[in-house]
């Protein structure tokens, strides 16, 4: 297929000061919780995307200088020469495919408690650094010696990225990491020199560090300014009209505005929050501003709304970072006339979590994430299959889903058996819920693909027994059944079940996702599962009119949503729709017409009108047919079966992430020369060891 | 000096199955921050406390296998013989001092959430993984062909010691980290097998580890088994008398003992909370189980303690991890007859906040530590003077104390001047809060030191003015004047003050430390600092009396205090003594009868009484003398006056621990050729690059 003529423009060149990307597309920095840790996993993973077609592929946020040390967060580092190496490797790899390598410079200033340099951090202002685990440490105000130094190792950092190659490099002024973003801001820049007050002023810094990049590798290489064009807190914070003073004093001296919302929790918004193209009216009207090309964000997935941000004149590079881990083939599969291929991403910040867990990037849609490299494992190409086995994936969610894809495409003859009438597993009831339409992409991309998969049947409302499956003469069984709620409180604090007097009533998420309601009288939901289910059913049912009490052992409503950055806009819809969050509490006892709650630290019991208790606390396999199955292992010689292997939820309840890559695991594996005890699954890079003699000194 | 023979029986040697140690005195494991990022800082680490006297110096926990992956927690990794030049270099660091070399080998099973391996965690029953931050992860329950592949890969981890030359490993079953407890545990061992049930059954694991670790490597290696001795839950958790059957039952197998409290909060608690020897009623009495040694801990720093603990047959080995932090060189301190110049630990944690932070461990009390190989720095030794440069130091907090002392070890003539009559900084008045009196000791060490150096001159009661300072003649003058409370609000979420109305009554820390307290009616703290002054200060009014409310924008009391593992006793201890924990507040008005608060979800306000507001929320450098001195600096030359240098929280205010560094950094620098902007001030490790052709494959 060729391309669709409306979407041309996506494939005009732009010039970006002395280098031209070869299309609109453009990978804007984005953290990985690889960094320095794991550059040549990180290496392939920015290949792949430049392979996928995007113009520009840049790394994350770089520090540039131990005194903006971002730990325990793992970014890539370009502090030395010592890291130069790692640094053009990635350059290189993502050049090797064909675009333009950029690195973003960061010294994040007073958001960085530098806990590995124990170096004093430092900002505009003597103030507590903004960092998010509120670390006992204090920036102090910079003097002129200072600033002298940050522009030295600025400009230092500049020169490593030329040497290494890097096309693009970035002046970072965003997101509240930016270090030069303190300074814009009238809340935290009290100076009252040179640096401070007037708006000139306050930008005096990031002019210069600007300047300074341009003066030392502005002659080949591209130099961005990334700034934040909105705090989304009124007149406190940098707005909007604020930031378009800031970008128009500055206009034309960067090579490209990159547009960002801060903090990265108001960029990087959740589909459960925000639509595609949300930052399009904070971004409208910058343009006028300057004539240097500009890039936005908005998990675009969408190439008509990318057509329409170009030709409306909002953008002129589509950013994204999102919608290029979910699907790093996006440009191509556009260019190639085939953008119903499009693994759109779902919205969800599994990606986020990765970066906030100090792991590997991983994403529900594209379970090649992180795997590049250490698994050798691709977002589009799986090698063909080695043998002419039949395949049995039972269970259409997310797991048996993407294996049968996987093993489809691998050229397996396939047979999807799926219990019910509708495909998708847990999702075919979570893609309701309040807020999680999107996430339902994960199973329309997939049954997509399959539909057009000749070699992959599926069979809907084909509930399976051991015998059935025996009868069959597969070669290959994969149990992807999925797991279920417990109802019992067993979960992340309670190993043992919570008493139920006679006549209480208890339900599980299952019950809500089936359609059933709590009986009249006030709701208490008791959340040891911390991620969406307890607060998403809170406000499931606070919508639908009822009193709903969310009761957790965490200070916090779905307290890990942390990790996603939802985790406050949770908790305050929840407030606001008028569901009482009691903190610090577990269920010790359900009674008919009450629970007993227990304070976590303390042990005090109280108890809580309830006349119906929601256990949101952990999830058993749904392994019946694995058992039965097992159990019948003498037969499978006989019936010709060769394996029966459980994944996703059915072999453990996580993530839709995890089962998904479950799915790919098994679809990457089957057939594949087996794994000793000894041999470890994916690659990795160890610490080089500093050549001996150890330079500490004898003893006392 | 030569040692006080009533010791001697702590420098008795102990055979440990094959290997014998030569005296008592055992650092048990212990994290650390550095893991396999930073191995040759860790090398240098452990090679200090070998040469300090500990018989025995272990690692910490090192997984053996990335299914027990603890990420984002940086410990060593045993997963592969790509780890073994790392841990080898460890261990020949230790022995080249002088001491065996233990290594911990660990699998954390359902501990371990395996973010970076993506593994499935197992565990004894399918119940969701025990981690820190609720990951959404659950863990399935092991097979038998797990449990046979777990015996594999410890059997070929505790090889993998071998050949790194350690001569002593363990089996860890101890603080809910090492996985084979989950097994010992009635909790969380629903098994119906023989690995399930009865006691027997439920340590069949951890007996079968033991004996292949000793079937492996016994013959040259000692296999310890850490356990744990109460979980501090009553009959739900692990229990005394349950522990001493476990104990019993396995009571010859392997080669030591070493017992802890559990989970990890219980076996290292603070000063705050735990006396010295805390660990006595709960190991008191294993011994009479067993032949072999026993070694367990208990913040050990008084010789007089350790011996009893011998001879009273409690313990064969003191087993210590802080003690040994804050000072490496105890054991040797107390051979060569001079306890008195132990640095004891003060039982604050910082420690552990490194874990926690995933950033190199630090110390309160030693300054030094994580900084053997980065910076060169030693806990006792520092190079001598270059110069007859004298130096005078104005502030006797812990910043200019250590300062002083440094400076007069290596030979300079010191004067520390302290405006006050009492030396000690903000500790003189912070020792004195409830519960902190062990931190005392950072000043009095000090003290006992520098009145042993006769180059370092104290005058108390001698407040400075720029010009005193210029006509003394010191060739360098060192800034230590401290810092003091704001009393305006700014902190972590408030960058502008907050409004009072006349009339109201706001006090600060400085003002109840000096004494004061709040008129009659009820008081609001509003703690924005999150770390101990909030709480503690609460404490002191409730004690007092007072009704107090605690109002904070986290969920938490000292939510900070959760990298020290106190959040939950202090939270625990304020609503015991009633005070109300006001959560996700903000203090946004103070007015003479009331405050208002705001919520952080969604801004909606209400009144609160309060008769007197304590605002905990950031401090200021205490800089008037530096900026008098820096305004005539022109004057400096005439004064013989080389460098006026500020430090600790005069410049930054942070913690304790950051000012003893600060000031240990001063002292070491003087005179030290000076560092370009482009030398890095402490050496690091960096990944090393795996060699290309980098696998991953062509586009789609």
């Amino acid at each position: 297929m060729s391309r669709d003529p409306r979407y041309d423009i996506l494939f005009e060149p732009v010039r970006i000061g002395p280098v031209t990307t070869k299309n609109r597309f453009y990978q804007v920095p984005h953290c990985n919780g690889m960094g320095y840790r794991d550059p040549t996993a990180q290496a392939a993973m920015r290949a792949i995307k430049a392979d996928g077609g995007w113009g520009v592929v840049c790394t994350e946020q770089v520090e540039i200088h131990p005194t903006g040390d971002i730990g325990p967060f793992i970014e890539l580092r370009n502090w030395s020469d010592q890291d130069v190496p790692a640094l053009a490797r990635i350059a290189e790899a993502i050049h090797a495919r064909g675009a333009l390598a950029g690195l973003q410079l960061a010294h994040n200033g007073m958001n960085a408690p530098n806990l590995t340099s124990r170096e004093i951090p430092f900002g505009p202002t003597d103030l507590p650094v903004f960092s998010i685990f509120n670390d006992p440490v204090q920036a102090r105000a910079m003097d002129k010696a200072d600033i002298k130094a940050l522009r030295h190792w600025h400009r230092a950092a500049a020169l490593r990225a030329k040497r290494a190659e890097y096309d693009l490099t970035y002046v970072y002024a965003g997101k509240l990491f930016g270090g030069a973003m303190f300074f814009l801001s009238r809340r935290f820049n009290d100076r009252t020199d040179e640096y401070g007050g007037s708006l000139e002023n306050r930008c005096r810094l990031l002019k210069e560090l600007i300047e300074d990049t341009k003066d030392a590798v502005g002659d080949t290489m591209a130099v961005a300014c990334r700034i934040s064009v909105d705090e989304l807190m009124g007149e406190e914070g940098i707005h909007a009209a604020e930031a378009r003073d800031i970008i128009g004093h500055l206009a034309e001296l960067p090579d490209l505005w990159d547009l960002t919302l801060s903090s990265w929790d108001n960029d990087s918004q959740t589909s459960r929050f925000a639509e595609e193209a949300y930052q399009e009216p904070f971004v409208t009207g910058i343009k006028r501003l300057t004539t240097k090309p500009v890039v936005g964000v908005g998990r675009f997935t969408s190439p008509d709304t990318m057509v329409r941000m170009v030709r409306q004149g909002i953008l002129d590079l589509i950013g994204a970072a999102r919608p290029s881990i979910a699907d790093p083939y996006l440009p191509k599969k556009i260019e190639e006339g085939r953008p119903e291929d499009i693994r759109e991403c779902i919205g969800c910040n599994i990606c986020v979590s990765g970066d906030h867990t100090m792991s590997p990037i991983r994403c529900t849609q594209n379970p090649s994430m992180g795997e590049e490299w250490r698994r050798g494992w691709h977002p589009e190409a799986i090698r063909a299959r080695e043998t002419e086995a039949k395949v049995l994936v039972i269970g259409a969610g997310p797991a048996g889903l993407e294996a049968a894809m996987m093993l489809g495409r691998r050229g397996y003859e396939v047979a999807l058996a799926e219990a019910t009438r509708h495909l998708g597993g847990r999702l075919v009831a979570e893609r309701r819920l309040p807020g999680l339409a999107a996430w339902g992409r994960v199973v329309d991309y997939r049954l997509g693909q399959i539909e057009k998969t000749a070699n992959v049947s599926v069979y809907r409302e084909s509930p399976l027994s051991a015998e059935d499956v025996l009868g069959f003469g597969f070669d290959h069984v994969v149990i992807a059944t999925g797991a279920r709620w417990r109802r019992d409180g067993v979960g992340r604090r309670l190993q043992k079940p919570i008493p139920v007097a006679p006549g209480a009533r208890v339900m599980n998420p299952d019950d809500l996702l089936a359609g059933l309601r709590p009986e009249s009288g006030p709701v208490v939901i008791f959340d040891d599962d911390h991620y969406y289910m307890g607060g998403v059913l809170a406000e499931l049912l606070a919508r639908e009119g009822r009193e709903v009490a969310l009761v957790t052992p965490s200070g916090e409503a779905s307290s890990w949503m942390e990790m996603t950055m939802e985790q406050h806009r949770v908790q305050a819809r929840l407030l606001e729709i008028g569901v009482t969050i009691v903190p610090h509490r577990l269920v010790t006892a359900v009674a008919a017409d009450h629970v007993t709650l227990a304070c976590v630290y303390t042990g005090r019991t109280e108890p809580r009108p309830a006349a119906t208790t929601v256990m949101v606390t952990a999830r058993l396999p749904e392994n019946v047919l694995a058992k039965a199955l097992e159990a019948r292992r003498p037969e499978w010689a006989d019936a010709g079966l060769a394996s029966v292997t459980v994944i996703g939820d059915a072999l453990a309840p996580g993530t839709i992430a995890a089962a998904v890559w479950s799915g790919r695991r098994y679809a990457e594996e089957l057939d594949a020369p087996p794994r000793g005890l000894d041999d470890l699954p994916f690659l990795r890079e160890v610490a080089e060891l500093a050549a001996g003699p150890l330079p500490w000194r004898a003893g006392a």
